[in-house]
């Protein structure tokens, strides 16, 4: 990992960490996550096998929560018959098959669906609906399944309708960066689509290896790039989206500007499926900026962490592309399960010019400079990672040279490194990337996703730690610091009824005190439909369930998510 | 004006232009626009008086127009008198103080309203609309009144309900720069509100010093900020309405990310409020940036706009923040109507640093560069307005510095003028923003709003000139081309029929092939409600014509708006 300094040499920025913290610093290494057994290869797939065939049977979500079927029809012999005329060969049946989309990736809900659909076509998926519709039988769209709140798999027997065979580029526009694809394209490869031609995908991600992009749209999925791009409701420009009764919906225009009458499509954009079923995409893609450059920093506390960013933002200006945060915890827990390490903590061989750097920071200081370094050395209490995205090289390096220096030098940050080649900048990521995959490694996961005044966002994790004693196996903090955004993870050896009466709804009520929103950017699904009322007024409420019988009158469209169950 | 090169002295933008156009050149003058009369006054403001009280009456718009009124209820002296409780002191029926907020700023449709109502709160348009609603009592929400389609003026006897007592900042957060404000504020005070803080408000447009942000956002605006800040789809946060009924829909939140259900504040945001009442807005102001420069440069055609477009892109990056154009019959009626002159043609007494450039660069070239040149000098065909903001002057300065070089060393650009301090910038920005003002002065304006295909975008403007041929005043085109936003305008001496019937459908129909927008930014208001299909599928009228039934079933707000005339 070499350090990205235009001012100065290669040691200035570790040095500076040094001095921060007085007359003897035990000196910490530079990044070796380049030979972390698995960092290299692909991403764990969400929603296909991220926990073992060896693991535990997941409960059945009707026998663990308190939830009571809708008066559908169930799928007949006939209809069977009739739904493979639609999408002949395309119609699933075996149990064996239908085990994975029947569970979350999470492992926290099961549904119990005995027919999955994979249509290739919006005309196939409007026969479906056309078909269940008249027939009054439920349905659950499902893209990559990599969801964190049930909303993308079925609670009871809903057929499940897949996007999987939906995954054709449709048009790419050279010029303008509009791409136009159908929902069941996944992320990370529109991504390389994208960028092989100089643009970028305006959102990204950990899940990005599995996540179909239809599903993010119904998500309004935030992810890593929301504090440069912004929201998916300024970044898609159209949707095709097939009506609850088969009507064909046809807004996907390409244009960046179009005030012709109420905007349909916002309708459809993180309505998780329940209006709607989105099968096909047009998005704006930015340029692919040339340069890039990412810091992984320890900051000594939360209050710094805050500061670091407001340094950020003055410093960094519109090159800034994200400000993520985790706690020491959740290294930890990516250290015990993923085998990544710290970047900031484990050693790898150094280079020459890293060697110089030390030797020079060796002057006078009884520190432990062996290459490698084997001694344990002590974690920061937070981390943050920053990533700048410009169109010069030069003049990034030396904003962000300028930031280092004063973050460093005020103490703020008291150690890091940085990256400017793809392969370390990746790595890096991975840390931040990954969390989610090592706490469910962890046990079972109790999920927070929380929007709170930014100076706020760090005190309920604290005071739940407090609260929950050694009754939780872990619990972290990271997320989307400049969204104000606290992803807040409590583990557990398993699920326990008694665990979840401490966090809930304790939770909620602590984040409405702060006028936040109990789902920033996850979504509601079936874990969360309840707290809704948190965040909103009993009005809006209303006006979803309007609109929801507007849309969908029989509610065959991913029944029990997203509006709570009527009283 | 005076031109920002860091790489180069002062009269290498000037010199490099001459180069391109080959061996000789007639050298132009530099801008002037600082004598010009007026132009450091305030700008004329929109709605209240922007064509004298000598201009001939407006054609009432129930005459001119094959519209019937609906079966609303007749306001009665017992309602004058319900609503005196409601807003004592606020119910204007004096018909003198009537007459403007009856007519549009651009004097092209006018209502027969009596009653115009002022509330201050909330509370107030809660019981106003309560009343109303039980009465049958149609309503005309009015904010500025600058909207260019009818959107904003009764159309017959509608009650107008004005926002102009509703302007009060609630909170301002000078960390997140969220602003939260009553819906009735202008523009331009809360321009200078944030600003004083450090912030920017993320949209910008010519009517500004009128218009009121409740109203921009019931419109969708875009405006001159869009290519940086993006739509208010993505900036606004949160929402205050009051639906049809008097239901105020509390969705004021101030975060950045809420994926609490349907995100109702989109069914508001660009409906014109023919849905709700805009009564707050919560905006996301970014940073202000610590520099900002324009350049107004002159093409010699359509392709060299393009070409500097996309170089300017290239170059520019992450700072570029606006990109206009304008054609050279725009500034013709600048010139002719405002008395502005354009920065590239008229002449200003020299200072000392330009007459060295210009010395140098008279050496050998028989140029008119006298101080001041007081010839008739050849204009360009096309301008942009190119503006920067950052967060680094000396980067900015260089990146700039780049692309002109580029620009004018390869002929894309043969001249131009660079403004780096406020009062300059509002200058060039003045020749692009009060274009619409002129072209209100240059007789009955037939106006356009289209997306289009950035390659096409200027072909419609010469296809029509030809059309029309002497049956036109002129015909020019301007607008956001980096957001392929063309705004077409055909003057006339007066309304007339014919030059209508030569117009339409063909402009839509034109743009319908293309796969365009028929209103990029301004809506459909009562003058482009009809076209709607050129833009919309049958089953999206279908949908939102369900939707208007649902929020408004009495069809009380903003009757004969945004929707076509039902068959």
């Amino acid at each position: 990992m070499v350090p990205l300094l235009v001012r100065g040499p290669a040691w200035l920025f570790q040095w500076r960490a040094a001095c921060t913290l007085g007359a003897f610093v035990q000196q910490r290494t530079w990044a070796g996550v380049s030979r972390i057994p698995g960092l290299g290869g692909p991403l764990v797939q969400r929603g296909s096998s991220s926990a073992s065939s060896q693991a535990p049977e997941v409960v059945l979500t009707r026998e663990r929560y308190p939830v009571r079927r809708l008066p559908f029809a169930q799928v007949s012999e006939d209809d069977l018959a009739a739904l493979e005329r639609i999408v002949p060969g395309r119609v699933i049946t075996d149990p064996e098959e239908l085990e994975a989309p029947n569970v979350d990736w999470l492992r926290t809900v099961r549904g119990s669906s005995k027919v999955l659909l994979r249509p290739r076509t919006s005309q196939e998926v409007a026969h479906i609906l056309r078909y269940c519709h008249e027939r009054n039988l439920a349905v659950s769209p499902q893209g990559g399944n990599t969801g964190m709140v049930g909303g993308s798999v079925p609670v009871f027997d809903e057929i499940i309708l897949s996007t999987t065979l939906m995954n054709q580029v449709m048009s790419f526009h050279d010029v303008s960066g509009v791409l136009v694809c159908q929902a069941g394209c996944i992320l990370e490869e529109l991504g390389r689509y994208v960028e092989e031609r100089g643009f970028l995908m305006p959102l990204d991600l950990g899940a990005k290896g599995s996540c179909h992009i239809g599903g993010n749209v119904a998500t309004n999925a935030g992810g890593l790039r929301f504090l440069r791009y912004g929201s998916l409701r300024g970044t898609v420009l159209g949707l095709e989206v097939v009506l609850a009764d088969g009507t064909i919906l046809n807004c996907l225009t390409s244009l960046r500007k179009d005030n012709t009458g109420y905007d349909l499509k916002q309708l459809f954009i993180g309505s998780e499926g329940t209006l709607g079923v989105i099968t096909a995409v047009s998005i704006l893609c930015p340029p692919k900026p040339s340069a890039v450059n990412v810091a992984f920093l320890g900051c000594p506390g939360f209050a710094e962490v805050l500061q670091t960013f407001s340094t950020c933002r003055q410093k960094l200006g519109e090159i800034l592309s994200a400000f993520e945060f985790m706690d020491a915890e959740c290294m930890k827990l990516v250290e015990l399960h993923l085998r990544l390490a710290s970047p900031v903590r484990a050693p790898e061989p150094l280079g020459v010019l890293q060697l110089l750097a030390r030797a020079v920071l060796t002057l006078g200081r009884p520190c432990c400079l062996r290459s490698p370094c084997l001694l344990p050395l002590p974690e920061s209490p937070f981390y943050v990672l920053i990533e700048t995205s410009g169109s010069g090289a030069g003049h990034d390096a030396e904003k962000l040279s300028d930031f280092l220096e004063q973050v460093l030098g005020s103490g703020l940050v008291t150690d890091g490194t940085l990256a400017t080649d793809q392969r370390r900048i990746k790595m890096l990521w991975s840390l931040r990337e990954r969390i989610t995959e090592a706490l469910s490694r962890d046990g079972y996961v109790y999920k927070y996703d929380l929007s709170l005044p930014v100076e706020r966002l760090y005190d309920l994790v604290s005071d739940l730690r407090a609260r929950l004693g050694p009754r939780a196996k872990h619990v972290v903090g990271y997320g989307h610091l400049g969204d104000g955004n606290l992803h807040l993870n409590v583990t557990a050896e398993a699920f326990d009824v008694s665990l979840l009466g401490a966090l809930e709804p304790y939770v909620y009520e602590w984040t409405a005190r702060q006028r936040g929103s109990v789902s920033a950017e996850h979504g509601l699904g079936f874990k969360k439909r309840d707290v809704l009322c948190y965040s909103k007024p009993p009005e809006a409420l209303q006006l979803m369930q309007q609109l929801k019988a507007l849309l969908d009158p029989k509610g065959i469209l991913n029944p029990y998510k997203t509006l709570p169950a009527r009283a």
